[in-house]
């Protein structure tokens, strides 16, 4: 026990509680015939909890916990520590991790994949003794400075080799600890400036990189799903994982769009111009959608402001593409938000979390009392309705020829009218959800 | 003659001319061992030069042509007179045009196309007495009502047919014309709210016609190229056809990335996020750079403004990405650019054009005398030339795994150093050119 | 009657109605001790529900409306019953014109000006019949062609004078109707390019032309309020009238700030980079709030969307920031909104409003909850209680100077600590009410 | 002599150098009738250059100079030679720096201002050994997390007193060292969410700090120009010094418009929505303008990216606006710009100054050209030159009022015309000098 945060109890659920509780996450609570935990599936993000030290480009560290002032093995234990009980508090039934929050780094490959390791006996002992599976790991390519100019994409290939042996250590971990999913994000997979790059190269190494991690994953027998993590940029210029669209060409392009899922990142939407359920749309439609990291992008501020979600308007149309796609198989709901650098204490922490839960479980409840109710979707599919019309199907279908659908239309003197979109009639019957 | 542009004369290359003239445009001087106008290949486009009145979403036309005033046969031809007259003036070897900007529509289907043929005898007749070539014709659909909620991807299939008739006929008239590509801009393929779109249908059905329109263009022997222009947002809230890495996704799911390349415009690049030679140098990379509409997007407009390009160092750049990539085949420079709504008279599009035109010729001479030069891809080399070492070249190939390249980077206790990547010298560099 | 909603009832408060009501706006519901009728004061734009056809950048009109064929007196009439009769479907207790939407432009001044005052008689008399109050007049003074290069800052004194003229004329027919306000919006008071344009000069003539308009008010008895609505830029590349903290520096300049208030818009706020509570608490800080423009501007599209509002927890932040600010006084909520292109039929445009006032009730009835809870009122004040302290007024009081606050500082070897800012836990509690 | 840029000589104008050198920068040389230096004045900025270690938000320092290891006053003298050394390689006339990068924090504000005091001690020697001067000094009050919530706008008194007392020392230190200007950056003086902020208040005391500096600063006899640097937001959601305009609004509201100026950076103008140019010329029209900050901020990148300038044609656009403002007088152009954090060597900092000092020459000296060319200002004046007439200066004077122009407007049955604006001719003239 860490003492960190003793003074908080266990959150539960309790609707008219005057103090700290959850009002609407009631894991047990069943929601289109599963548990409201088994759909959310929430998992609290090691990095921004526990690693973050309250800095920003224009200054350092502003949270004070007992676990920061050094970078060494005991610290890293007092750290678990204080995430596990937080985890209890919570009641999660997920973290997720990255090497680099968990434990310092060593002085070689081998002394860091070793430290790894102990930590993960740690985490191993805990996670046995009630604490929360893990929804997946990943390793950070991108914090240390040999990583400045990418990892798999660097233009030294000792830096790809390093990558690589990071990552085979980062997911055997994750595959011990029985992780959900393996993410992969190319924090630094880009470029500063075209002038110095090689962008043709550099996706081809990138391509060959997570074919090699994909082969590994077979190999070693891990069943969990690949997860790439789109953000089109920062810290880089520019991001090669821009967006779902990009990561679907570049899977395409490799083959690998049936090995691979995406990763969606609210902030990350945003940040792309793109909502977050756009994002999530596609990805159904796609067929890649795997996981998602809650949190909210302020839409006015061009960097990635990683806060808690606080809108449920938002996250029900986020729920809504969730589970028309058919919810979260190995995926989850991982919040990768961090508290404002202003919320210095650990009561802030909690809150946090406890609020953004609450948020998320008014989205779910009321996206899928939208399916329930069937209004939009009947609407939907009314304004498509023609398309069964068997001389529409016709036209999708082989035989059909450009000259022969214009020669058919210009016989017919087609003039097709404009049907409403009824747009603000569909947004007003959402607002009766939320 | 149409008489509006009576009193300016033509324009030519007189470097020290005190008027109107090309200060660096010079069709014939030879660059990289070709003649510019042959590395440029301009085209004038029709619907911002002789289409587009003047309006703004907050006031209607300001421009006073004199056939704007009505929608009949006759101003067509007054347009085209002018219009012709104009690509004379300023000597470009093409010019695009829109069916919608050609001719009023017609009745019916069949009227619409007997219409578009008539305005093409015109044009072949002035074609065939010296005037420019075709470099690329396009359907609109976009403008009329009957396509607010799409065309390949609209709700009602009958305007998928109705847009496969006008296509049929728009290719084969430029295909009658010899003209060099054909061009797809999906102005309302996308969505204005996800509440009412089935995304994944619309996407199927946008794959379906571009493989018809591929499939007729071989039908009916058109050698030119199909392209795709991409473009974020506006008209619609989302646009499937956002960028290049988006179009190149669609593609290759619908196998059709060795059929379709993308016609990159500067101001959509810019509101999807991208440079310019962002977009230039990924169509490269991935083969599928056809063409550019070559304009400028204000950076802080969210809008497209569709300016005409006067920045000589970003023009610089965008040409060096053309020329890396082997210069232009079929495609070239189109300006889709409009002159201000405040820039009343002939002489502003005239000289609009004769300053953008200098601008792209002071870009491609920088450009090419940085090839030249060499130094650039001299520093690009160095940079990447650790991959040319048997070692690294063996972590791409076959037989090559995780495990292996994992085994070996712990084995050699690897610790790479980073490597300055001198972007400033670089951009130092560049400007010694620009 | 116009016929045109003649299928539509009147809406009325039944919170459990299958269709279409109210099922939060109830006009006599006391929230705060006053009726939310009072509160919120919602007022219906004749321009975008009556003037607007549909089009946008890439397409035209979309709407048949019966009054949009063409552009005479009688149409004109045709509309205001059209438009009377949609505000008494909806009950909304005022509207809101410009000139421009009301009747067609005359041949001269005097003929538009004659125009105007006989559609005022309409007007009158639909509103002495049980028709809506004004909320506010304003003049169009951006859509006719003469007004391209600005009207008050236009380069031709012709133009100024004109506007004024126009102005007179709008200002006295508001005065007539009894409207609470007068608007003026620079829609071209700003500029294309710096290169054309005396920044200096012009703001100079628009400080006139403001300081004539606030003494003709005075001189023919006007009670109203004179307000500028902020925008920062479209359709001029950048407008004067920016934001609210330049609108308050340019009134300052002119001494027009205890003459002058704002009539903040949600999008334009948006499009300034700021959200709309920013402009609001800051326009209220400054003692210049006036009015609202109430729709919601599309986060990623930077144009002016003017979409209805539509999200709960957003309208409560504004409506607390106005009840902050004292509540309206001749102020209100005008829709400045319009149906998507797409929303054709009469229903959309009922159904649009309807939803967009439920979303402001909600809005107020949150708002209101939480300023009587206080918890965040007291929150804050906690945050600042330190500046209730003696020695702290004392450095804001006479007396005090750098030196000696300087000095004591040392003296007393200050060392202060930060404490937690507690945003999420404020946001968590915010989110008890939406 | 520190050593570190012992292999770099000092860099000369020499425009066919092979390396590095000046090609166009050439200090001695007279435009408009003043050496260069004396227009440009150039400042090396002292955080940028010494301070900043390469960290970004996803990875830590990057770069490897000899003072940073440690915080101590020996490294901190070590950092000064190093400085003074690359001032006197690049023979800048002026350099700039806030405490905070000149030497390390004490215990208490004593000791910091005593290691303040005897580090202006050994700058004050560099200086008087041929040194370069001080363009401006500023406190960094906003690093530390005492300042996490703002300086004077923070909620807890203690910290206004503490950064009175900082400002204080660093006040008196720039006018011991003979500074030309003070400048206040309001970093935090903003705010993270209004709900737990009272803007009312905060903005008071940020009025009464400003105040209190004025007073001070004149009370020491120190006659440089107090500046503030407007930034629209980051580190904060939003801060109070937004832009040119909204602090000519403050400045107004508490009396200091005559007292204090503005330093525009270029990045912050563009964050802020506006060109930097834009920025500069309403200054100017607003008699505020005092000095620039150069950098340039990427178009595409939401946050701070304090590039060097490498854009001419955009620099001549600025330099053209200071030119017509009359030139600096107690400003200059100091460069508030960092090496990419890829740029690891000590000659891509000295490469990455003398290319843009260069830039900023060619700048200048195309600005200059414009103007004695007069192309410009006359099609200006001819725009502009209807509001000489009599009867057009007559609407501003007194006894005008809105019903006698509207009379006459009415009277005279006015029918403006518009007339070209001629943009697009006027940006190929500017083409012509850049």
């Amino acid at each position: 026990m860490s003492g960190y945060f003793s003074t908080i109890k266990p959150v539960s659920y309790d609707p008219d509680a005057a103090g700290l509780a959850f009002r609407h996450y009631n894991p047990d609570e069943i929601v289109l015939g599963k548990r409201m935990e088994e759909h959310l599936r929430f998992a609290v993000a090691y990095w921004h909890s526990f690693g973050w030290e309250g800095g920003d480009p224009f200054g350092g560290r502003t949270f004070e916990r007992p676990w920061f002032p050094g970078d060494t093995m005991e610290l890293a234990e007092a750290r678990a520590d204080a995430a596990f009980d937080f985890f209890r508090i919570l009641g999660v039934p997920y973290f997720c991790f990255h090497d680099h929050d968990v434990r310092p780094e060593g002085a070689s490959l081998i002394e860091s994949r070793e430290r790894l390791e102990r930590i993960a006996d740690v985490f191993e002992a805990k996670m046995a003794a009630g604490g929360p599976k893990l929804l997946w790991g990943t390793a950070n390519l991108f914090s240390n400075r040999r990583y400045m100019s990418g990892a798999a994409t660097n233009p030294d290939p000792d830096v790809f080799a390093y990558s690589a042996a990071t990552v085979r250590g980062v997911l055997e971990v994750t595959h011990r600890l029985g992780g959900e999913n393996y993410v992969l994000w190319g924090g630094r997979e880009g470029y500063e400036t075209l002038l110095n790059t090689d962008m043709g190269q550099e996706l081809e190494h990138m391509g060959r990189f997570l074919s090699l991690v994909v082969e590994h994953k077979h190999k070693i027998g891990f069943k969990g799903t690949i997860l790439i993590e789109p953000k089109p940029q920062e810290p880089t210029k520019h991001q090669y994982d821009y967006d779902a669209a990009t990561v679907y060409g570049f899977l395409r392009r490799f083959g690998l769009e049936n090995e691979v899922k995406v990763n969606i990142e609210q902030g990350h939407a945003i940040l792309a111009g793109h909502s977050f359920e756009h994002e999530l749309a596609l990805a159904g439609a796609l067929g890649i959608l795997g996981s998602i990291d809650m949190n909210r992008n302020d839409y006015q501020s061009g960097w990635d402001t990683d806060q808690f979600p606080n809108n449920v308007p938002e996250t029900a149309l986020a729920y809504y593409e969730v589970l028309k796609a058919g919810g979260f198989t190995s995926g989850g709901t991982n919040f990768d938000a961090k508290v404002r650098r202003q919320s210095l204490d650990a009561e802030d922490l909690v809150a946090a979390h406890v609020g953004a839960m609450d948020v998320c479980a008014r989205g779910l409840k009321a996206a899928a009392k939208m399916l329930e109710d069937g209004g939009l979707e009947a609407a939907r599919r009314e304004r498509y309705a023609g398309w069964q019309r068997p001389e529409a199907q016709a036209m999708l279908g082989k035989g059909a020829t450009l000259a022969s659908i214009a020669d058919d239309a210009e016989a017919r003197g087609l003039d097709p009218q404009p049907v409403s979109g009824r747009q603000e009639i569909l947004e007003n019957l959402v607002n009766r959800y939320v």
